[in-house]
């Protein structure tokens, strides 16, 4: 498995990848799963992979040196959704030479990328090289391509994207992140985030690759591999750990209006307590002589 | 979907449920996924069930009333284990008269259980009626049942379940509940994992169904379905985003070594960065003046 997650924020665009890789727990591996790909002061582009570890490096084989040379490329696409629509091309392309070979051994095509970066472009759409002229800048984008080559992009309202196992990592981002998160405190989420994963999955492993974007340098500036000697996200570790179970500690416990051991300090906060044994509401579920505790209030559909 | 998450600990049983059942996003309704058998002062047991809501009840339906009487049932079986094996009894015997007739829909067998409680028992093993007598107490153990009837047991080093959607409330439970963990405590636990599953996933919904079970009770004392008028859970919901957010906030932001505009204050927790463009490590990635940024450092195989 992989955990990736990438941020569309104002200030930039920030992408985290693990680089475990593992057919079953006991064949497990190190892979990049960040490429970044860059014209500095033109375009940067960074794509995230996750899925079966051949088809991914596949479809970035086949964008690094394309079949066939006429269609636009990452380095030729104007626009960020041009390059999306490449990436999404180059997993038809994939999916084409590869799906019904691997069908036949039952392996799924299953692949899927994030893909943001920025573009200096011109008035007329055009790429410009170098820094000079009349350029104008395009902002930072961030897609989501699936594996049948069709994609989606971030907005104000879902600023992130996650491949792989990102359940476990959701839902900090879910609480912190909007587009005015300053950049920083982005990175910190998704290495927040990130750490929430590694705790509760072995399939998602060291090292991790960041990367961060600031809006309009059109260049990478922050970039970095983070091992278990890396003291800043061992100490996001320690401390997001030892924190939550500090303010866990404070919420209070709830308090039960029967319990003379539980006295009530807080009857705002108490729990509505249904006393028990209840009669059995369904006749069908009532053993004569044994009850079947059944709430008695009857349930609203919601 | 469903999440359900039962905790067993040094104080007793922790259960909590919620109650939505869906058939696609546009079919969402409600039902009870615990179910509680209560005799008091002989047993109390607890049942939370997860998948194919027709499957779990048709489960329900062959416990309650037994297809054959001569079999042990969940008020005769002597031990928590036996009252395990009488759910997979159960669960297979549903198997063997549905199964063939959905997997011509295309519908899956697909139904798991979480059984926990007590029961109380004489020397002989047999269980006793009423609170008298020379009873001994069997401690309170967990189970989680699977489709095809088999189980497993808690234990100190794995004190909890959970069914259903259980990834994103996992990392909190996994981060505070040990067996000496306090049964409020550890209902509270279960609430902000159950808050978190809530924010991050629709198909899991309000009201929830929470029972704790106090060692050697050996009857319901405390059971609650909580609402969204619910002040407790209202509390919990608004504090721990808070808190989380504030906690979020005072863990700081990552230095980068090469910012003027962030000043190392911290040169202990700096990322190190590695200064891009670099030069394309692998020959085929690399296009003529253009730069593929590539990490410099070999990478470790762990």
């Amino acid at each position: 498995m992989t955990y990736c997650v990438a941020m569309c924020v104002d200030d930039g665009l920030v992408f985290l990848s693990d680089t475990r890789t593992n057919a079953g727990v006991d064949h497990i591996s190190t892979a990049r799963k960040m490429t970044v790909f860059e014209q500095p002061g033109e375009r940067v582009l960074v794509l995230l992979g996750a899925g079966n570890l051949a088809l991914t490096q596949a479809v970035l084989h086949e964008l690094s040196e394309p079949s066939n040379p006429d269609r636009p490329s990452l380095w030729t696409a104007p626009t960020m959704p041009d390059v999306a629509r490449v990436v999404g091309q180059a997993v038809r392309d994939v999916h084409q030479r590869e799906a019904r070979a691997l069908q036949e051994f039952g392996v799924d095509f299953n692949c899927s990328f994030i893909l943001g970066g920025q573009i200096a472009g011109t008035a007329n759409g055009q790429g410009a090289n170098g820094e000079g002229g009349a350029r104008t800048l395009n902002r930072p984008r961030l897609f989501m391509i699936y594996s049948a080559g069709n994609f989606i992009e971030s907005s104000s309202v879902n600023p992130y994207f996650q491949i792989g196992e990102s359940k476990y990592g959701k839902p900090i981002i879910d609480r912190v992140l909007t587009p005015a998160t300053p950049l920083g405190e982005a990175a910190k989420c998704a290495l927040v985030s990130m750490d929430s994963t590694l705790r509760s999955n072995l399939s998602v492993g060291m090292p991790l690759d960041l990367l961060v974007y600031e809006t309009d340098a059109l260049r990478v500036t922050r970039f970095v591999s983070i091992d278990q000697d890396n003291a800043y996200f061992e100490m996001i570790h320690r401390t997001w750990g030892e924190r939550l179970r500090q303010v866990f500690a404070e919420i209070p416990d709830p308090n039960w209006r029967d319990g003379a051991e539980a006295p009530l300090q807080r009857p705002e906060r108490s729990l509505v307590l249904h006393r028990s044994p209840l009669a059995g509401a369904e006749a069908g579920h009532t053993t004569p002589a044994q009850t079947l505790a059944q709430d008695d209030k009857a349930r609203p559909q919601r």
